[in-house]
């Protein structure tokens, strides 16, 4: 039987021992595992971000994958620790949306809360539920434990409620949910709202950045297909539109933030 | 039988080749193990930051686990490469005070100096020894090479002379050893010590960081107490008493930096 | 037998799951490999800078390591994804010189355009080949699957133009190639032309970085052999001449940028 495999992504940075440590409690519980991290580099406490990340790469791993992520802004007060079974695996982690966009992804079977003391450490902190609460719990999945046994199904669990995009005539407007290492825009917007205005690569379009002054510029197949330095609208690996500049940073050439609104002129 | 663990905390960086190529020699000698990053981000040079994560994360590691830790201003010159045989496991790095905060909680049962030439790269260069010397080293020990093979018992290893709180009537003088991603400080300061004042949950006491004006603040049990923004102290998942500030970088607004005195005003 | 081993060498940075979705793609299709990461903090597009890296590291895996490599600013253009058999194990990546350094290193015995789309992901993004081709050919290769399956033997691969070290009279005109995290300046000049000159370490000689008047310095063994924060010339741990100083920054303290010309006047 293959190892089970326990992904980490949190916004606990790479400096601290913080990872380091939840690693040590699985490998404790359950030494036959593989671990992988997603990312340790969600800005903190950015709940969008992380849910984000979480959503696009879970779909890549094998089945019963078990899936921990920790931005925890309201670690120690009321928010419940959550673990929802899926059809693809399990996700672990505070009950804030975080995990939600990844599970509705996979498809949610059921929701239960984290409140089994048997399957946590001896000891619980008022600040690390990732390395007290969540790392064991994902440590007793993976050596078979029923996700009933954690804690009793609950059904009142955070949905997020991340923006999504409008139509109006032959505007698209969106939203930038993140920028990556490159300085690629992400959007809400998938690439289907403009398959059904009929967009086709090399057609023209305009952007706009909040409240300022459309921008011209093309939908493109990949990068190299503008001239260097230039914007474009491409279709991003995580199957969002993003806006990219062939061998330059778009978020610096365009100064764009997380959150900004951003509309597409068709 | 598991697997053995061999762990790795550096100031190496994450942008070089340098953990790779130890990791690549671990595996080379010794393929049957898993490796785990505690840091590569301490600060370069600073052993006590270093000493500080180590000694922290030790303990969630299984029995036998083997840390292999390098931090090593003076590579090259005369300080020994050592061994810790512990209660627990293994440490391997230069006798420099690295080791010995994680080595004392564990309870140290012998300190090798490594020179048996039979168990180092054949080539050892003269500035990482991470490499040559501590990486095989950490292997060898994980097949299953007596600690005593890899070179005599020595007794005038470096022993850390890091600072100790003190109390004199109401105040605790500490310092700040460690601030995290988060800017948490985290202060050398035991939460016992604050027991034993009958300081409780609740309670309210000053601050002081350096030589500037005491500030108001509470012990509280978690961030989440406190209203956002606002400066706590508490009991940090090292079990320090830190510095912190709900959703806000307490190091950023106190303008604190590691090794600065703090004076806890009871 | 022993687990195959794949490494990863990208300039994707630490921020996103980009990293974690090759990994995803890899254990789906070969549960049985140990994945170490070389690095991810490759500057964008620094083609150099990676074959400088992926080169001093390979030699340190055991044989039949399969190392993946992305640096590409090209992905979804004309250029090439290869994998190369060397007489050591493979390398996959794009076909832009950064995997050649690394393959000269080791013994080229044929390079080979991949192209068949049995061994890659179904859905093919233009701008992510190192997770819908690259990571998938080495999971393969990992399988056993024989190079050859993968595409047509390709002799017209792009030979990487790396400038070399001159010698004229007393003097070595070389390049910076890599600036550690250490600010050790990497130069591509191998200690051997040291050597030739009779340069013994205690031999004091001049270097002067681009345009800049030389100044003195020392050729040494090891850092703490200097003065605390002065320059010394050493044989760094990849087997180049760098330029270093005793517990300082030589970057810093010499102004100096990856790319710039360096000679040393012995």
């Amino acid at each position: 039987m293959n190892k089970k495999i326990v992904t980490l992504l949190t916004d606990f940075g790479l400096t601290d021992s913080y990872v380091a440590e939840m690693k040590a409690v699985i490998l404790s519980i359950c030494p036959n595992v593989t671990i992988i991290d997603i990312s340790h580099v969600i800005a903190e406490y950015n709940i969008r971000m992380g849910a984000y990340l979480l959503a696009r790469s879970v779909e890549y791993f094998p089945l019963g994958t078990i899936h921990v992520a920790v931005v925890d802004p309201g670690v120690g007060g009321p928010r419940k620790p959550i673990l929802v079974e899926t059809n693809k695996g399990f996700l672990v982690g505070p009950d804030n949306g975080l995990l939600m966009l990844a599970a509705e992804k996979q498809g949610i079977k059921h929701v239960y809360k984290i409140e089994n003391k048997k399957y946590m450490l001896p000891k619980i902190s008022e600040t690390f539920h990732g390395r007290d609460i969540f790392a064991p719990t994902a440590a007793y999945l993976a050596l078979g434990i029923p996700p009933q046994e954690f804690g009793k199904e609950v059904f009142d669990y955070v949905k997020p409620s991340f923006s999504e995009p409008k139509i109006q005539k032959n505007k698209i407007f969106g939203e930038i949910i993140h920028i990556d290492h490159f300085g690629n825009l992400v959007t809400n917007i998938k690439p289907e709202l403009l398959y059904e205005k009929k967009v086709e690569y090399g057609s023209h379009l305009k952007i706009a950045l909040g409240k300022r002054k459309p921008v011209k510029t093309v939908f493109l197949r990949t990068y190299s297909e503008a001239p260097q330095g230039k914007i474009l609208v491409m279709v991003g690996s995580g199957d969002f539109i993003e806006i990219s500049a062939n061998l330059a940073n778009a978020a610096k050439l365009l100064n764009a933030k997380i959150g900004m609104k951003i509309i597409l002129i068709l």
